[in-house]
């Protein structure tokens, strides 16, 4: 009886405040088209699983396939055939990558050929930790949830011939090959590669995963596409270039294009769940993270614990006032800022060493996905804050990386580096923490790992080639057309800047000299005539014929990775003011930096820029300028609808510049402990602070006063004294309180 | 100083008696070429391992190509472009199937097309247990030696850049996909699927190895080939439908197409030895396998061991008279019945079981590759006369695999029933052992296990599927035109009369009839108009239009397989003189067999007719026809030359045939414990008999009186005492000498 009060009571609370808790917010399908590449998956915070729907192949009624240009997600909402669930994936990245294990339903004859198995679909769902759609063809209802390691999927049939296919040969990545087993009737274990991430074609790794199904089936087989025969033999293999049904074969299967099929007699509406567990290291291990992790327990159980998990961590951050469609924003945008980077390890610890596999035990949470050329801007900074606990055990991670492999990581992808990108963005964000005060973590390590990179020539250096050039100009010269030399220096200077805070603090005089005297070197690629930073040749002279415009969306750019130079000419954020100098002043530097929101040169979808709009409150006056600006561009470009995410989520980095500006302070630059403050969209804003790392449990920031939306901020206050536009973090926290008048 | 003195004597005493050894006759090129497909790669007497060249593929100038043609060895003498060594492979079978794991040494730059990498070669030589070649594009000595289990492979290679190669792409094998881990830099391990044997989709199983260099490389990774990608994405991937080259990655991979390769700095003549362990089980056995059979043991000690096990089996028949060539015919024939079957449990006695491929395992020998069509006619009663220990375990294993899948084999493969050819072959081979004496295996259940295929109705029968036919009407109508419907019931006559014969002697009276009225059903195809079996269609008629030599040279033919009805019309051993009868007496039955030798319409090269020529030896006064026939198709097909073998070997039985031949005596009714006499090519045969089955330790068959070569046998002397032209099994093993007069 008392069981039943406590379901019934469940069930009004959950009716009653359904539309207050933080995880109601969430709408997983922002950012899934007009490549946001995130996607309406399953996925539990940090997880290591996700399982996504995967709807970007064999058909041309979809809008986009993933084999007909440069695709990076498993999903896109206007895409319409489903080819089934893909486990593990990426959230918010620009390269094809993972998105494999496809597993599908399907009813009456067998056929394992995704351009014929897939299906339409409609009734589709998604929340934080759940996923749900029909499928039109097979009238088959799809459901998944997942815990940090594993996948769980209901299916529920129409009376008759149902199948479950597991298909290993295709999926997001481009490398190919896997190999599978059967366990028991209702099981099997396998691996699959994964890789060549941005085609890189070294970044390659395996996937190894267990698949248990809670029923057994009427009949089971494998299937393998067949390599093209050519000639007379061709004629004597009837299987020659088509996919072959084994039937009667049931032990180890290898090939590039591999799968498994599972047909079962189904009455009507029966369910039949399929649990999926993976890991980097091992079959044993897979199987183990799916027993720990699911321990036998039922869709309904697995589903309600991801969704607490997700509601206990949205929850650190609680919005009052605001529309609806801004909680919304803001609460998708921090789920999105909470699955990259995500767990590695095992159950059992266990996780592969960076680049070698060797099997490794950790006693904190080894991460993995560092984009970190995206994400050291903001969204390492927001952990920082929010969730130390997990950024202290990201940099762990980072060190550990470093002793493993001789080098703190650049763009990070289950072990391997992939060297996606440019610059050297560990180490702003490792200062970024420590200056922050999070600090329980192998600093001697650290410094040693960042000073490596920063002093190693460039033969040597992985993530700094052209060293020589950096450290003996100053600069990094253009050698070839698009060998992006300004967007690798202004980086260089970045991480510099950061290494002097840092060694200025540890007392390493001489090293905190050499640092930033070198992050200073961004003057040499201010030319007056344009007044912007251009490619410098390696005679000294400035490359001509120089646009500053060229390089508009995504097209190559002398100099410049992914951006003009009117992307990258403001990105100096360890030296605004001396920026301002060797432009002619503030107000020549606001002018033009208005200008550039004014002629539409701002790219609100790449990172290079997106710190812009808080530059104008370096100066005395023109803070309101930042104001409108972020509160424009948010109206713009951050909606609670498919599209709404200007690009690429990049891990999470779009997100947590809504996240930031939302709340109204931003950490304009990385590496730098302060905060410059915007006027926040809601009007209170509680964060729940981790009292191990803050003393405090709480920070309020909340706006008082009789203003506008459209008005401007008239005084702040820090903890009940006022204060100006760019706070430290440290005095922040202390604060706990941190006012807007407006 | 002893041990010098023992190595001259051992030099001294090889090189003297160097020619007089039964191992030195053997000339493993014999049967390389005319479709006689046997290898002469190295090989154990019955050894699960045989390392075999491959020259089959990758040049246009070789004759024969893998892909090009129905093909069925690794290997033929005419060709000239050698693509590695491959490890496991078929003796003298018709067709494709293992030959794979590749092992290929090179030079220079890296390459792993083996359209490329192969080289013609020059200095080959081989001898039980040994081969090798000189590749004159890379100056590379290759040698192979091998235990039961493993290979071992010796490279010398010239000063430079050196590398080994493994390829598990390739292979006689029409199946694909292999799956391999690097253990450390000089071992990886592996899985590669193979089957499809004659085109069976079904019949696939798995091959586990490990690879051991002896030295570490200086580098070592993979390759795959990638599928093929379309439009704008191909143009991403560097290594799209190429050979990628995994330089950074090394734990699994899997693929269609797949290798590994471990690069060397090489001095001159520098030796590098590569060990290769399998098992049909798990890379854990091949493992063991390696370790407890090579032990560390160097090149020169596992040939020496694999050539001193090949003179011992070989020495239990001495010849004595006829010629060199002779003796090279006779015991290269003898070393081809000691190929098939193969042992196939692993060291620790475990072995894929039967169909399921569960792991089971054994005490005695467990066996493979039953090819019994073939080899049911006389490869097994050769091993019960010389190799009887052996012969028990084979049908031990007959029975146990009938334990395991229901059946008695047919064509078992590695653990899966291929179902090739007809009829019940394992009936007559275990009647005809028991029948001989050797009754230490579960004669119960091989019983239960014959009566079930000789009684279950077609639809269950997978030893007889036309078996409704056959029971109720006493013969198999031709329901499609190449049913092969006479054939089939040829077979089961034969089947159903060694069952007779056993039935009797066990008094089970009622089967004995049941199983006798059968096996005279023959009578039903004998048509009178012809003089020849004929096919009879459902409604009792003959078929029309018929040509009794339709069939000729493997074209098909209604009612008859892989021959025509002349090759089918003389097959009743079991009852000569009823079918003399039928034919209208014994002048006629001698006269029309006559006119088959005469005008050419016998063929050597396959077995329905191969008993033909003893069958006038039936009819006093004849038996020089057999003698005659005998010696002229010996020597015709039978020669010590590259094409020396008539047709496929056929897992030995066509070697066989000779073997019995030259001795003087052959078993010309499977399942009846007989032989029939002929002259035989030496002065005198000993056989080393096993006293523990036959009490005796020897039988000695000699030639006495001045006769000719061409002369005939005036007069026979069994243990002293005058006998016929045939004999019974346990009256020669008793006699001990078996005397012939000329």
């Amino acid at each position: 009886m008392k069981k039943l009060i406590a379901c019934l009571n469940f069930l009004f609370v959950g009716m009653c405040l359904h539309a207050q808790e933080p995880v109601d917010y969430v709408d997983p399908f922002i950012g899934t088209t007009n490549f946001g590449t995130c996607n309406p998956g399953a996925v539990c915070p940090n997880g290591l699983m996700s399982v996504v729907p995967f709807n970007v192949m064999g058909s041309a009624d979809n809008k986009y396939d993933k084999d007909a240009r440069w695709w990076s997600t498993p999903y896109d909402y206007t895409n319409s055939y489903f080819t089934g669930l893909s486990h593990v994936n990426l959230s918010g990245v620009g390269c094809p990558e993972l998105g494999s294990l496809l597993l599908m339903p399907t009813t009456g004859e067998l056929d394992v050929d995704y351009h014929h198995y897939g299906s339409k679909y409609e009734k589709e769902t998604a929340s934080p930790g759940y996923y749900s759609l029909q499928l039109t063809k097979y009238n088959v209802k799809v459901e998944a949830t997942s815990t940090l390691r594993t996948g769980l999927i209901r299916f529920t049939f129409p009376k008759g011939k149902s199948h479950i296919l597991m298909n290993l040969g295709e999926g997001l990545t481009n490398e190919s090959g896997a190999y599978l087993r059967r366990v028991n009737d209702r099981e099997i274990e396998g691996m699959k590669l994964l890789g060549t991430f941005c085609y890189n074609p070294q970044a390659v790794f395996p996937i190894y995963f267990v698949m248990r199904i809670n029923k057994a089936p009427q009949q089971t087989g494998y299937w393998k596409f067949q390599r093209k025969m050519n000639g007379i033999e061709a004629e004597w293999d009837q299987d020659n270039g088509k996919y072959k049904l084994y039937t009667q074969y049931d032990r180890d299967l290898a090939g590039d294009d591999i799968g498994a099929w599972f047909t079962f007699d189904t009455e009507d509406n029966e369910q039949i769940e399929v649990a999926v567990g993976v890991s980097f290291v091992s079959m044993e291990n897979a199987r183990q993270n799916l027993e720990v992790e699911q321990h036998g327990a039922g869709f309904d159980e697995i589903h309600a614990s991801a969704r607490k998990q997700w509601n206990d961590d949205l929850s650190r951050i609680t919005v009052e006032g605001g529309t609806k469609a801004q909680k919304t924003v803001f609460y998708t945008a921090l789920y999105h800022t909470l699955i990259h980077p995500n767990i590695l390890q095992d159950v059992n610890g266990e996780y592969p060493a960076m680049e070698t596999g060797e099997t490794k035990t950790t006693k904190n949470n080894r991460y993995t996905v560092y984009s970190l050329w995206d994400t050291y801007r903001n969204l390492h900074q927001l952990m920082t804050l929010v969730y130390p606990e997990r950024q202290i055990d990201m940099v762990r991670t980072m060190i550990d990386m470093y002793k493993e492999h001789g080098w703190l990581p650049k763009w990070e992808l289950y072990g391997r580096e992939t060297l996606t990108m440019e610059g050297d963005p560990s180490l702003p964000v490792i200062v970024d923490t420590w200056m922050k005060g999070l600090r329980d973590f192998d600093m001697e390590t650290a410094y040693e790992a960042m000073r490596k990179s920063a002093t190693l020539p460039g033969k040597d250096n992985l993530m700094r080639p052209d060293n020589d050039d950096y450290m003996s100009k100053g600069y990094v010269p253009l050698r070839e057309q698009f060998d992006n030399s300004v967007s690798h220096a202004l980086e260089y200077y970045i991480a510099d800047y950061a290494l002097y805070t840092l060694a200025k603090s540890l007392g390493k005089k001489a090293d905190a000299n050499l640092f930033y005297n070198r992050s200073m070197g961004y003057k040499h690629y201010y030319c007056k005539e344009f007044g912007t930073f251009r490619p410098i040749l390696p005679d000294g002279t400035f490359y001509s014929p120089f646009d500053p415009l060229q390089g508009q969306n995504f097209e190559p750019s002398p100099g410049f990775h992914e951006g003009n130079s009117w992307n990258y000419t403001f990105y100096v954020p360890h030296d605004v003011k001396g920026l301002a100098r060797l432009m002619g002043g503030q107000k020549k530097f606001v002018d033009k930096l208005q200008m550039v929101f004014d002629k539409g040169y701002y790219n609100p979808a790449n990172e290079p820029d997106i710190a812009y709009p808080y530059l104008f409150s370096y100066f005395k006056g023109e803070e309101w300028r930042t104001q409108k600006t972020v509160r424009e561009l948010l109206a713009k470009y951050f909606t609670p609808k498919p599209d709404g995410i200007p690009g690429n989520d990049d891990a999470g980095t779009m997100s947590a510049w809504a996240v930031f500006s939302m709340m109204g302070l931003y950490p304009d630059c990385p590496g730098v402990p302060e905060y410059t403050l915007t006027d926040p969209t809601f009007d209170r804003v509680t964060i729940r602070l981790n009292p191990e790392f803050y003393g405090k449990d709480q920070l309020v920031i909340e706006k008082k006063g009789n203003g506008s939306a459209e008005g401007y901020i008239q005084k702040i206050e820090l903890g009940g004294k006022k204060t100006g536009y760019r706070i430290h973090h440290n005095d922040l926290v202390k604060a706990g309180t941190l006012t807007f008048y407006k």
